[in-house]
């Protein structure tokens, strides 16, 4: 049996980012039913409906990757308490043209990484929001807020907490009977 | 006396947008103490913390032209029950870096203008999340919502709707008291 | 085979209110597969913890009622652009004492009412945000605002608009749809 | 000169309550130029907009202390990712009836209180939203998110982190001057 075919989008487009390395820890640890694989979203331009007659090319990249996807998981951190701007960029790009959307109906999941206590919660929830309008059944619980996050990882980037990767363990299995539960 | 220096953004980059349409009617209409003057944010590469050792040119005259304003207006659709990602994207830009924001103690507003009767909400909303941490302290009433944007505007993109016309000038009114208030 | 319980929460506590109406019409007009209570929330305490030691009888009713039902349904107005109190109040008893939410699991959805064009948006999102915590799986599309409330119904109280009509009923079977992947 | 008079609005209504530590070590530490006094909300009925042609006598209590109160602070926990729904009920009440309201104008302030590390965020934000209907210009900065709360009292119920203690001295005197810049 083939693995869920998980697209990943992280929100930060810095090398050292947290959620970069959230988002690789969770690759690296996700059950055998889950293919998780990150998707860029660096090079796409801000979306512009009338660029929608002659498309950039990393536009449609983008969107036929998502739509290939079984599923989509969110890696974000908050930006003046919202979702960044790249995140959002990269959803909006992929819900057009209109009727064309690349997100609906496929199960979702949100995690939100910060250094901060607060682990990103408005921009995990305003994501939410979005998510709702594109039709993309989101996992309730557990919910990812992960704080402190400048504490878990070693020089090389790799997940250091035992508690986060139990944690980040249950999520990732929650999410995968999500998905079956979705598409099955 | 020189009038208040107000930037707007608006939150769509197409050509025949309604908010830009809408951003022009209110410039057009201010009263005498204000002076609105669109602020592009189409050049602002998506936000990255590792380019501010070499931040783009745009970034740079983008933080200018915001800091000596006396006070910032958002005008903006709604992209899937959220801020377009080129508005979040242009608001990460100012926030940073780290200490130098731009937004900090600007009185502010926000129009939130779309086709359908919803009018943004959403949009105008998560806006305003964002304005908390950014330090700007936001006009409350009237809350601008405008619906059915589509039937506004002429051919010239002029501003036909009366009701539109008077409702505008009342909120420019408040506005610019508004800006006293804080700025006094 | 027997129809699925569906409990139903009405925000607003008025004799003539909208948002009733438009349960009755829901529950009228439900396929067989679905059977709709109104589940009353009128007589429930303010919540205090405190409380807990000798729960008020309604609470005990009111948990006990909603935790026999397969899935929820939210019908809502907008107080002050969020979920009314007595409804945030309902929401809160069922959830408590800790570890014994009667919500967990229940997929639900939700229908805001407003006589005014924005549909309640602001209490449907607000609502939303509150049934991630009490994983309660909640049906993204169609979304449902219903603006303009006050010239839907009939002096008898019968809801008489035909297209209010044709969108609640494909809400209804999006609504079953999304019950059965949950539950089955 | 008169001290500002400041009603402070308690969002839980249990007895060791950190809410209401916070809030009574707050009016403790108050400076000169701020008196705040706890108005009680847990007598006010579910709000009912029929029982406006006879208002229970609480609602006419509460309407009445509120409306001549200089300025408003909130001091709320987050139930289930929102505000508590007896806080909200207690806004609907003064929100009422129509062209009545006793918040208007008033300046405001949000302090959320959790043992949790996200410091009752949610319900902090979706007042705010409130806040904007009814127009209510709150203070931006410094944000007050108390996490960690159950850490922060003694047996007696007083205050003893120094941290939250400075904290808090700081975000009254910014208040002090939102105050000041709102109504001078």
């Amino acid at each position: 049996m083939t693995a869920r075919d998980v697209a990943v989008l992280v929100g930060s487009l810095r090398k050292e980012s947290f959620n970069r390395k959230t988002a690789k820890a969770l690759a690296a640890m996700a059950p055998s039913g889950l293919a998780l694989e990150i998707v860029e979203i660096r090079d796409l331009a801000l979306y512009d409906e009338d660029a929608e007659t002659n498309p950039p090319a990393p536009w449609i990249t983008f969107r036929d990757r998502v739509r290939r996807a079984d599923a989509v998981l969110f890696v974000t951190p908050e930006y003046n308490r919202s979702v960044p701007g790249c995140l959002k960029n990269a959803i909006d790009v992929g819900s057009r043209p209109y009727g064309k959307s690349v997100w609906a109906g496929k199960p979702g999941a949100v995690v939100s990484v910060s250094p901060g206590a607060i682990g990103a919660f408005g921009a995990n929830h305003h994501l939410r929001q979005s998510l709702v309008f594109l039709d993309v059944p989101v996992l309730q619980q557990p919910e990812a807020y992960i704080g402190g996050a400048n504490k878990l990882f070693d020089a090389e980037g790799k997940l250091t907490s035992d508690s986060a990767r139990e944690f980040l363990g249950k999520f990732l299995a929650a999410f995968a009977a999500w998905i079956e539960k979705i598409k099955g």
